[in-house]
């Protein structure tokens, strides 16, 4: 069966490689289009990108010509990895064309109409469409996926709230230099040093996992009620973001109780071997020094959350630490598994 | 006027080079005696220590030569960098003989009779000494300081719980690699990475500070009435340690309030303009970014606690971070103004 | 056909983690047993390992006994982790008693009857069994490969030297942490610093290259005519020898000449699809910045030798630098491929 | 006796920064003047710069305002830290106007009457300046100090060149990440990493040293009669250059001879009593594991060339390793002590 052709919008930049990287060889996917600036516009993809993956360049997009942003683009799909602001014009358009646009720009992560997407999550939330296209007036779509910090925990939240209820989460995290994209950090900066700041991402943290963790009623999602607090800090290791997150939940349960929810979970891109999910979309780790970033990120692939060191806390319930890596699940490998999932459920035709 | 003679225990391990290099130049204070392992006894210091400190070995201790750890001192006050384990009976048999030591190990410091001091925080618990020697029957006493991450926590601490009282700490550690001692923590493990476990800290973190904030009551602690719960992480930094704070207060206060009484604090060690007192105790950053390890450590010549990001917290009241240096005000240069502290309420004599 | 049964000597290090990864699925051979010290014989490779890999720990190991390294082994094949010194005794009594040791230690290493063997380099050099056979009386052999650091530039000096000749070596290279085992350098020595020596490294360095790159003459080698001369530094990268070159030729060469020689070159395990062989021995990078050892290391699964800039010295010739994985192909790896070529050959049988 | 009035040209970037930070309490020159570009003209010095120094901003100048490159200064003595290129026109103009100019960029320094001056090395080389006055009428003059990688070997060549003659010179050096500037080298390139090339920065070092280290005949330079091949690396190092020489000399000396000519250098800076030169210009080290960036860039106050590992070379006759503070001996420091040469010699006045 011919593969499904798609686009990657900003296509140069390092969650744009991450795309290329991933793209490579999948099996329901082919990279048809790339976009960059105008000033790289009518580039080979090897003129244009300086690729700073630990990979090489695939072979097959060293020569394809960049498009500029603005092009008109004839793929069903279309990955964003557009910087915020820039993303949301260009979005719209296309999804006012008709195309499905799978973005990790925080545009419209927040907007009512939608979906903040984690497979394992909320697939569910994937019934938003409707209503967007109603809204809109789109024949396509915008589909988002969180945070890179978010993504993890959320995922860790996911059966702790199923099963025991949340209330309070505090959250610090210890992040990766990839997050800051290139050049991003400088090394004068990053080395022998902890920066204890990431410009606006402790309000993305604080808000985007009970969107995603919310119920869908009539098309709308009902956050979940629970409150998140924030200290985000740059850290220098190169992928992985590592959080320690404290937990109070509603109902009492025991460390037994809670370690069989995390390592019992099983969700729906598992079950439909959806071929970027992870084999365990959250893996446990029993020793008490894991997970490690540069250890463990790769774990599933970099697809899966990591959560160890679950233990009781003497304010909240329960604190552990959780890993993910930041720019395969917490960006590109995000949005993949996401049209994979629309893909599986026929929400998207070659 | 002649300075009163002192002795390093443990003089040859990362702690012990810290106080030679402090005390090197001290206005009150003499190195007279180093003691080592069995080992290293008789030779000269600079046969005996792998110096590792960026400054060059002060030239007053190269041909000293080591005692054996049992030998009979004569320097009435001794500062103690042994390890745990080792220094409880050795620390023991010198203030049975008359001396005393200021201890960096933690064997005694949650004793009910020993003082465990920062002299910003708590001066006044010197005279548990009194208890301590009728309990015991020495005539000397020790002495200790805290936990290398507890120190700038619980200086911070102090200015809030005197105005506003603290109900509760979330305490998230990123600790540089000195804490771990030398050969420490192996730079395979380190480069590029975080650990999210240090064995035995949090223990230590969760109670020192109760009791350092206690009330002295006919001769005895009553620890401050407050919860912490605390996940230690160690990060590729050499030193200095960066803690995220979340804390409840009991009284409501604005972030006005709070941050008046965190830089407007004033205490002993700098009234008495003891040596090494740093010129303010608590350091209040205004950057968005800082304090950072690397840039800000050295404070007051490592001995400030810095403090900055103070902002709300959705969760408890407010959030903030604090940096101490770990191996000066953490360590070795807090036993050193622990003596100072002594020295200036004339309790050493030369 | 069943595999070829092997035992790996010093199993628990990071040399034998390496072996271990490295033959795990390895199509021909098979890890049988695993040896340790007497401390952790009788313990599961999970107890008595401290795996520090960055991938997991295969199941094939995690439950076997690790024996004492004194028993006696009944697999044809042995690949030696052990540490220089302890090596010799051991690998002489397996040796003797008819197993085939494929050693990464020192020892044997120069000696005038045992092989210092890289397959690409010098695969006839496996006719010097036959001598030492003779001499020792031995029914087994001892085959091992060259130091870490030594690898990639005699595997590059190889074609340079068959087509122009080589008269003159300067070579300083930086040198990652894993090549000092583990714990190896310590993390407060390497962090933010350069480290200008490794014990015993640069005479290694200076001889053992002639050695294989010379011709066997009757059974012995007369080692290449070239002088060698190596600065070795230790730099904070976690795999991956990078070395700067500079070379002088004994014949005139053109620069177009000398890349020729290095892209075209081949050789014997890439014409036997050694498994562990990549597929281009040496790989010719034309990028100004490249090799960089965390980027490129893993050329041909970590077994290629990777090299850039090379340009005309004001000196010597032709200047260079050269990459090498120093625990894959530097060491486990080297050693695997040591043995396929023997296998390849009919050396060994199950 | 009232300070001379200096001005810093290129004031907010890391080089003007380390102006900043060493002239402050300068017992001769005070800060008067601090230029940027366009944008920040106008600002407060610390409204304009993004301050990325370990120590703090020095209060004298937070507040003074930032003028135009353009504008026009009252300063006899001008320090630029201009980038290349930037540099030529501005700083000829400022000669020209009378101003004494000490650079630190490279766009005179190869010209045949512009000293490029390390006072212990030439400071003969001074006499140039009534050559270019002549030929380029101006009434100032432009001073340079030279690349930071050539600064420490060439110091070292110094007196191995009085003594035996310097016939060639291999030389491989490993680079801070400060030698960038600010932002730099990104830290997703320098983290774990080496990157093997600098660019433009190879034939600098392969040329300057040999005019530093020429004899002045008839005010024009005869550069020495030596060659140089570099290979330039970038190392994950703050602060300090890192470089492996191998040394041909013209006469044989012996390695006692070697060192006694390094130990006994004795130079003019440190005969006037330069306030920034170091007590030695030229330390040796004795260890075996000596220099090293971190621990000895600040021999000196970041002044002295460090040295270490003299040992016999198998190619050339001596390998050597040495060390320079790249940002205060390689540039700023470099410049204010030739400042300090001419108003010491009476070249300057206020």
């Amino acid at each position: 069966m011919a593969k499904l052709k798609v686009a990657i919008l900003g296509a140069t930049g390092t969650v744009g490689q991450r795309f290329i990287q991933l793209l490579d060889g999948h099996p329901w996917f082919e990279v048809a289009a790339l976009t960059g600036s105008e000033r790289t516009a009518g580039q080979t993809y090897a003129e244009a990108s300086r690729w700073v993956l630990d990979t090489p360049m695939p072979a097959a997009v060293r020569d394809m010509r960049i498009m500029s942003e603005d092009a008109a683009l004839d793929t069903p799909l279309v990955f964003s990895a557009l910087p915020s602001k820039t993303a949301g014009v260009i979005e719209a358009r296309l999804a006012t064309a008709g195309h499905i646009v799978c973005s990790n720009a925080s545009d419209y992560r927040m907007d009512a109409d939608v979906p903040l997407l984690i497979p394992e999550v909320n697939p569910e939330h994937l019934e938003m469409i409707a209503v967007q296209r109603k809204q809109r007036g789109w024949s396509g779509a915008i589909v988002t996926n969180p945070n890179c910090t978010a993504t993890a925990p959320t995922m860790v939240l996911r059966p702790l709230l199923n099963a025991f209820g949340v209330e309070k989460v505090l959250l610090v995290s210890m992040q990766a230099l990839s997050g800051a994209g290139y050049p991003g950090v400088p090394s004068y900066d990053a080395t022998e040093n902890v920066i204890p700041y990431i410009g606006g991402e402790e309000p993305k943290v604080e808000e985007e996992p009970q969107k995603m963790l919310g119920d869908l009623v009539d098309g709308r999602v009902v956050p979940a009620n629970f409150t998140i607090s924030a200290h985000c800090n740059r850290v220098p290791v190169l992928e992985g973001h590592l959080v320690c997150l404290s937990i109070g939940l509603q109902r009492k349960a025991s460390l037994e109780e809670v370690l069989a929810a995390l390592s019992n979970f099983r969700a729906l891109p598992q079950e439909l071997q959806l071929p970027s999910a992870p084999p365990q979309a959250i893996v446990l780790r029993e020793e008490p020094d894991r997970p490690q970033p540069r250890r463990d990120r790769m774990t599933g692939a970099g697809m899966a959350a990591v959560v160890g060191r679950v233990r009781p806390c003497a304010l909240l319930d329960y604190k552990l630490v959780t890993l993910g890596h930041n720019t395969i699940r917490g960006a590109a490998g995000g949005s993949i598994l996401n049209a994979e999932l629309m893909y599986a459920q026929g929400m998207l035709q070659s």
